[in-house]
């Protein structure tokens, strides 16, 4: 199976994206993740979005806040899926990560997902690669299983909430 | 190749849910395109995305606008990856379709692309499919060197122009 | 008299949604209390809502955040009143729940009240039912003369604070 | 069966109202139809919202633009349940008057519906009254099935205009 | 000189609002200070603002938050200049308290202020009542001297601060 | 009777800001129109506000679209009382106008009207001179008994309309 | 002198990126004018940028819409002041654009001008050129006069208008 | 080399704005920084930018929250180059003052920044000056290196972090 990248624009933003590190662990997706900026180290960011199909990646997910071009810089130089999560910045609750992640001219688009939506983001890649996997599908489908019962499971426990109110 | 379903929520989204049929088309990508809604047509929506995996297809594409949510009702009924257009509808430039397509909860993502952005839609399904088609992958490659050569046409028009100003 | 069902997307919506509980038990309204998510548990919602009516309810009030499509998905399966509680989630101070909950396209209203307007629901549940329960009539409007009394008892409790400024 | 009381700021309003007023007439409501101004006639709307019960009204609908204070004077003087649509006036899309209407404090909701959603606040309306009327409830589940036979058909037109692409 | 009434919606607006009164006091004009609601005592508001001019107000300054339809209510119910205080409620950082403070329709003005402005409003209405009382414009004048000479202390301290860089 | 100076940023803005000079020729007050730009003559301006007490004004009207500084600027240099008119420009409706009128810092309020509300802005300043003027103070009253036999007469005429429904 | 590089992610942003051009070309400052994508030709605008020193150039402006990313990408490569025309696209009047070039992280600036604001743009490497070059001072200092006698002209014009209300 | 001042409209701004004297001291420029307010000391603010060129001030750092009219005012006043910060207020996140700042009118540019982005306004005058100090733009490519080693840095550290995941 392909391996999935994770970049994230700094290392600030290792809180939120750990969430998808940890989801991919789980899938059993091998995956590396990395600090590189779109803008403090762009060659770098380039380089490693160009080699990374010929490096055995299959998915490139992009973390960044603010006027976060990341995810569109690393869009620019592959064809690989580029999944986008804005985070949140110290202003405008990551409205303008959302906007700079997602708006993307015609051409090169990145697929966004919530902000700060990093579980999401490994979920989607797992989605990606389980194409050509069955098997990762099966497990995708043995979590949408499980968060039913995850539902079920509350719904049942709401009931012993609301007989206190 | 596996399929390309692509929903719309409402037929008046067709000038823009086109774009992304006629850029399958050119890929040479089979696709279905329908007309279905998460308000008006919820069981219809819903079967469709249960089967959609069994009846080929791998990637399905939703179009719709205002409180948009046609990609997170198919997204709750599968496990293939899903990709949301957000479109604008007669207030807010699509930022209502926008928060309501992107904004998921944990466990269920939706592959955002921007407000109207049919083409980029597509494009981003095709990325998905090539993960295990090299010949599609040739082609979206070949697409980027092309727009490549249309910038650097453009850029060469451009000094035409501005001889004029 | 009917009963009035309160959906929750997720459990982490109680502390708000129980205001609205305890307006209903403060009204002597019968009501059952749920947690069943648009997106992780789609067709206990969807059955949910289409015998809602069958099994007694008059009323449903939905409380989602984010791309808060329950209120919206329930409204598609039923044709009782579906009130819609916008929570405010992590970003946005619930302005993408509460797009997402009443820019309902036409054939599909929901009713929505302000975010995390959990109390207000209540109210108007309580309005609906009273409609043809000239007990419950009697009740809001004793409430409404309450809150007049609350008011006068304020500003007479503010002529002392405005003593000390 | 209780009448639906219509209520708009200004006349200027009325091409999106009679939306409402037309989809009563076609559910065979009975109904009346006001200009009053919150701003420019507030005793009017105020003795009018306190008789609407005596005088045989069972909703109020009210319909405002800019901010619009209309739906929050009239729940003010009333215990039934009142709909807010925020009309789309010359500026913010109608952003001024939906949080204007929705954002009621708590003891007093409105019902708001989307901008310029005057045909669901009718059958929001119709949804309350059809809880004590069961043909009226009949007639909305009939209208529901109708929905669904539009988008089947225009899912089924969808197949021919795809063709010429 | 007339007096200044100052209205609050809920007595939850008192911290900001006691800033209002205590500036009218510092200019030595005579002021009520009430809590009154639009929607919860909203007869109250009426009476109170068309017997103001009659009790020898000159300026009613009203303060409220989300729906903040108060202001409004007031002028509708009087000639007298109405200023009003956007507050900031639990969402949107008082921007929905704003719009509906502030976008009028044509005929009935509100003179709105910064959200929490509580002090510019005592301010406000200040300059209006010295267009007849050269006493209260003196003082005015004296104020704006005196908030140049803070700025000029401020602008002193500041060249130590910045010794310390 | 003190007069009214109305200055506007450009000439552009003029459609708007007659209607503010027509309602103030309506109520028989003296005005001045003024084209200045507190960023293209700033002097210009700043000197005009400094004297405008002097001169004979009592209220100075500033329309201003953008960054609308203008009101601001005025403000800074009288203690007269400025109102302030944000104006719509290319984007955002105004928003960016009106945020840059009303968010004035403590010391230094504007009164600020509705995106381009410039009739409201005449009123308001009339309502403040008519503080001293009790024949100004009867217009004012006459005007608001004029505008609810408006809405009494456009209520008459909307029994007409709405029997074409 | 050294020259101005104008940069427009797309030719559709020629019609606004022009004023910018023409400006330059009144002041005697001499520029190139390109059209290079951060998206479609990111490699081409990564060499421009990073020659652009060498080659003889002091400023660069970046025209771009939607997530606009160019002037970010530009600056990650050079040390020259960059600055940043935010250009509306099909939605949300060009606050995407603004956002995504004006919220970039420490290091690496972009000097941001309104929406569309390609003439400021100009005016404003002409002040960075200034810096160096007193004759172009001088011509600024000019503009600035003549700006004011254009503001004096039309308050001029203005008296006549007026008269005719 | 000539001098940078910075000033900002209240002393509440410093803990921003001394990221800005602290990044002009490590570049070795000389600054002056100063608390003057467009509203508060506005002849103050004129004097200062009308004398700053003949005073050998090169660029003009302006921070202000709110209704940030203080970048603007200084730029009317002088045709040296203007940077503006917009800091985050009470309110908005700063959206006001960013709107208030960049939004110039045509004619006079403010070169805005991110909210609260003094270190980058520091950057952005640091720029500026070395079109004509060849010892400046080394240390600002030298900055730039460090900012790529940084990066580098920080990336080789998380492969730490990430084993722990």
């Amino acid at each position: 199976m392909k391996k999935v990248a994770i970049i994230m624009g700094s290392d600030s933003d290792f809180p939120v994206v750990k969430n998808a590190a940890a989801a991919l662990k789980d899938y059993g997706i091998e995956y590396e993740c990395h600090v590189m900026s779109a803008h403090r180290s762009p060659e770098m960011a380039a380089e490693y979005a160009k080699n990374a199909k010929a490096n055995g990646f299959g998915v490139i997910i992009c973390a960044a806040g603010m006027a976060a071009h990341l995810a569109g810089v690393v869009a620019a130089h592959t064809t690989l899926p580029v999944i986008g999560i804005p985070c949140k910045g110290a202003n405008f609750d990551g409205l303008d990560a959302l906007l700079a992640t997602v708006q993307m001219p015609s051409g090169i688009p990145v697929a966004t997902v919530a902000v700060d939506g990093a579980k999401n983001a490994a979920i989607l890649a797992a989605q990606m690669l389980a194409l050509s996997d069955e098997g990762l599908a099966k497990r995708l489908e043995d979590d949408k299983r499980k968060m039913l019962d995850g539902v079920i499971a509350k719904d049942k426990a709401m009931q012993e909430k609301i007989r206190e109110i």
